[in-house]
């Protein structure tokens, strides 16, 4: 199969690429970074024009979400028949749109894609990937049975639904670490001190800050920008209000009504507790 | 050495009467509760009733933080001279003022410890204990190379540090995880159904909001009112407004700008997300 991957240079386009090449495939690498030749070399890939569009099985988009519907559109015109058009953004409604639009009248597959890692994880074993299928064909089906065979957990979904369960999952949860970055920085915290004195869960908590903290800033600000906070983070502000209120009146009774009304919303929270004590005891382990 | 524990049928007490049984020491058990003596036994440990305090080398006070100063107050005048009074109560400034007083002129020794481990941790082992003196001796001695024999890391502090470092490391990380539970379910989330489509870091999120909503939301309600949360609740709440605005007016290099911000205060961020790739890993691999 021939694989072009516009944006195969950036961190997830290199992932895509060598899980490629690992598979045997031709992976072409369209990028305009002036390292693209060398990264390909390490790869294993080649380093081609436009040109090479017309020619690929499958082009696969790896580029930041505010430009991936132009690039979208300006891609799918030059592809031949019969040939997959892909993307692999975080959010979906408007690359699927895009795609949508782009496609129409040609005799091309669609298939955006969302692989819920990012580009330190080593293997697809047992990671999750949603697929929203544009339009789905023999490529659309080699894609999944490929991701399948290195392990990915596959799940297919409308781009809306995605977006709007993706509000939470990736949308609150970047928030508030980020938030919680920002509140040591306001409050002069000194984190490196605390080191010594931190509790395993203030511990996993400030490990997950400074993932965040660490990874690409205009990725994060992409994805808050184009999921449909506003409501999410309104309500996770209030809510705060709200706890922070009951503390200051030192309503006890009031305190933990609240929390045992979100224990029952929560569903089984003994898995948790396990799930998160094993996590602790890996930490406390990992270092013997 | 006799050690009564006043509260021994708690969950702590519990852990504290076991970690001693185990090391060979008479360990008796101080409780209200009816079921205190099947629990006694199961542990190794007997029932007294108060007259016993004056009779033991150490008493453990292992009790809710709003009743600990009064009990401290309570105990102190009926120990024999010589006998070391300790806590575990998570919060110190109150325990360690109720503490000083009760022993002021008598020959009796005082300790204020916070074990930052919960009860369901298996061993002491790397856990960090929190020693705050009030008086030292022979029996505080002890104590402390107990603990460093079972593999605890231990730091010395003062009431107030303590308390305005766990301000940070215990309250506003139990505060930004209960947040997350109660937005869940203002929201409406469907929790398990979004157990699908995690991402690794939403994963760990809800498995520690998961832990906190299961375990006592009368000690967190406690700990949350005892430290001097005002200022840090109303940081964080500020900061959570400031992002959201930021995210509102899609200003992405002011986004940005932030986050490189907080990066720098952070730190080590490379640290953190090494850290945190383990986790994940971990979390990844350990169904397999």
């Amino acid at each position: 199969m021939e694989i072009l991957i516009v944006g195969g240079a950036g961190a997830m386009g290199q992932w895509f690429a060598r899980f490629f090449v690992e598979r045997g495939e031709a992976v072409y690498i369209l990028d305009p970074r002036p390292d693209s030749r060398s990264i390909a070399e390490e790869l294993g890939a080649a380093v081609v024009d436009r040109q090479k569009l017309s020619d690929a099985d499958v082009v696969l988009i790896s580029v930041p979400i505010d430009v991936a519907p132009s690039v979208i559109k300006d891609t799918a015109p030059v592809l031949k028949d019969g040939a997959l058009l892909m993307d692999i953004t975080s959010i979906k409604r408007s690359p699927v749109d895009a795609m949508r639009s782009a496609i129409k009248g040609r005799n091309l597959e669609g298939l955006s894609v969302h692989p819920l890692f990012g580009p330190t994880t080593e293997m697809m074993k047992k990671q999750t990937v949603i697929f929203v299928p544009v339009r789905s064909g023999r490529l659309s089906y080699w894609i999944e049975q490929t991701f399948r065979e290195a392990g990915a957990h596959i799940e297919y979904m409308e781009a809306d639904e995605h977006d709007r369960l993706m509000a939470v999952v990736q949308g609150l949860t970047h928030f508030v670490y980020i938030t919680f970055g920002q509140t040591l920085r306001a409050l002069g915290f000194d984190i490196e001190g605390s080191r010594r004195y931190m509790s395993p869960i203030y511990e996993i908590m400030t490990d997950f800050v400074g993932r965040v903290l660490h990874q690409d800033p205009r990725l994060y600000g992409l994805i808050q920008m184009n999921l449909d906070l506003g409501k999410i983070h309104e309500t996770f502000i209030n809510e705060a209000c709200r706890l922070s209120e009951i503390v200051k009146e030192g309503d006890i009774e009031r305190f933990v009504e609240e929390i045992l009304a979100s224990r029952r919303h929560f569903g089984d929270t003994s898995r948790s507790m396990a799930a998160s004590d094993r996590l602790v005891n890996f930490k406390v382990k990992e270092d013997d």
